[in-house]
């Protein structure tokens, strides 16, 4: 009825400690309970920063976690005399990728619904001698798994992307109908487990104008429209090419529920500009429910008196979750 | 001291009428004249549509502008009876392109500072038998001028692009020094016509994360950054290359002045994404000042009761023209 999720403090180094005691002392009215992966001492910290004085509440069960409080996995990874704020460093890349593995375990074991997580740093990461090449990859591995994929969601429009981290010239070679397809299945899956049932999902173009019908490139009607069309005749409500630079509007003004993207900057390029401080990273294909916030450790804005930094990201991280975890 | 402008009225069958005289009811307070070229039959039933009786005044010599009334040079191309509202026809195109060719000529005569434009359809001039890719196109023609680009402005910052209307394999290869160098530079020239002196000009990256020093593609390194360099040399306060994801969103909020776009998805996502509804568009390097709403025809919303299409763009326009022509 009242899923748990496990939040991983993130970065103890980063702006994670002080948006988990934050954004927590601002959900309490919410219909999950959460509990903190992380270090106690260090919460405790960051929520005297900011002023806050919360009912810690040490977890051994999981199934303990109160509503009323601030419940804490208390691991022992680190306290903040161990550590100095707002830069890598390997102590905190050891700390935060054990939050992580605790986090999945406990999840794997179905002792909890869901994991969302605070931001690490890959910096910290490597410095501990942890070699991932970020987040998602951990929750890979530790999940055994190998097809997965990141959906993002901003006022209420999910976006997927065919290509991410290659070169412009690589990603268009990797415009395949196949690929394409992949994502399209993944960001239908992705919408129905938020509720979304069924979803309208516009594709974008790769090409200005999506191409304008073969005249700048031909990649849409040699890949991408066959892509739209095994879709559809699978049952997914899927359309397109759209231009890449009207269907993130489209989308955000609620004309569609998701896009598939083909290039990193055109997704990216859409959802920071129009200001990501509610957008939520989803991993989609995992055996477990993984959301995340949006932004990274911040670490020019970490442990400072207040909090300047927005939990509007976590706390949608979370409802994120909480969709995922109870069907409508 | 106060500077007249020429409005072109648009395609009469789309909103250009309908977003003149109400932007011009609500410009009665700002420090220039406006005169548009258009047919007062036209203006005067889209007033009437908007519920408004603004003074009209027939101009015959230009100087005659008045801030009282909306003036009107009325051209005698065209009247309501003479076309159907909100789809392409070829009568339209040609009242169209006659009040461009008039507007170029009065301010090529020194008889205005500038023109601002209301959209107009490509369909229509087509269908009039008028060839041109564009507006844009149509006053080079008429100013006989071969090296000029478009910049659009939106809250406070600029955006130029290196490529546009070309497929995505095509615009990789013409990111080319020589190519990035003329556009930072027409983009430093069109700001410092703002009264932006000196102008901070971020030149975004062509790959992901700009390449991450060429692990994702080394355009960056081969051809941008000698561009950056090379206009740093002259005297231009230019930096970078810049993820194209986060470049945008750091200039709307006040980073730089302008982004210098390499493709026209890393651009227009970033502009259209945020809104465009401000958005103004100015074309550089002609001999006479041009600005343009951001917008186009909105055949789908045009001649309907009331006005539901903003004329914050035409606002805009005008306001840049004024900045353009009064030095600071």
């Amino acid at each position: 009825m009242n899923p748990i999720f496990i939040l991983t403090m993130g970065d103890p180094a980063g702006i994670g400690p002080q948006i988990a005691v934050n954004a927590l002392c601002n959900s309490q009215e919410r219909p999950y309970r959460v509990v903190v992966a992380g270090d106690l001492e260090v919460l405790q910290k960051a929520a005297e920063l900011s002023g806050l004085s919360p009912v810690f509440k040490i977890i051994k069960d999981i199934e303990d976690a109160s509503f009323a409080a601030i419940n804490v996995l208390d691991m022992g990874e680190i306290s903040t005399s161990e550590f100095t704020v707002g830069i890598p460093q390997a102590q905190c890349g050891k700390a935060a990728y054990r939050y992580i593995t605790e986090a999945v375990s406990i999840v794997m074991d179905k002792k909890a619904a869901a994991v969302v997580t605070n931001p690490i740093s890959k910096e910290s990461l490597k410095l501990a001698g942890i070699d991932y090449p970020g987040h998602t990859e951990i929750f890979a591995d530790k999940t055994n798994c190998d097809d997965y994929s990141m959906v993002f969601l901003l006022d209420n429009a999910a976006v997927a992307h065919v290509t991410t981290h290659v070169s412009l010239r690589s990603a268009i070679e990797l415009v395949k109908k196949e690929r394409v397809l992949k994502q399209i299945r993944l960001l239908s899956r992705s919408l129905k487990s938020l509720g979304i049932d069924p979803p309208h999902i516009a594709v974008g173009g790769l090409n200005p104008h999506a191409g304008e019908s073969g005249l700048f490139g031909d990649e849409e009607i040699r890949e991408i429209i066959p892509a739209i069309e095994q879709a559809q005749s699978e049952g997914i409500n899927a359309s397109g090419p759209y231009p890449p630079d009207t269907v993130f509007n489209r989308a955000f003004k609620g004309e569609f529920n998701g896009v598939v993207a083909m290039l990193h900057d055109h997704g990216f390029v859409a959802l920071k500009s129009r200001d990501f401080e509610h957008g939520v990273n989803i991993t989609v294909g995992l055996p477990i429910i993984r959301t995340s916030v949006g932004h990274g450790t911040a670490f020019d804005k970490a442990w400072k008196k207040g909090c300047d930094v927005s939990t509007a990201s976590l706390l949608c991280a979370m409802d994120a979750a909480y969709r995922m975890t109870t069907p409508p």
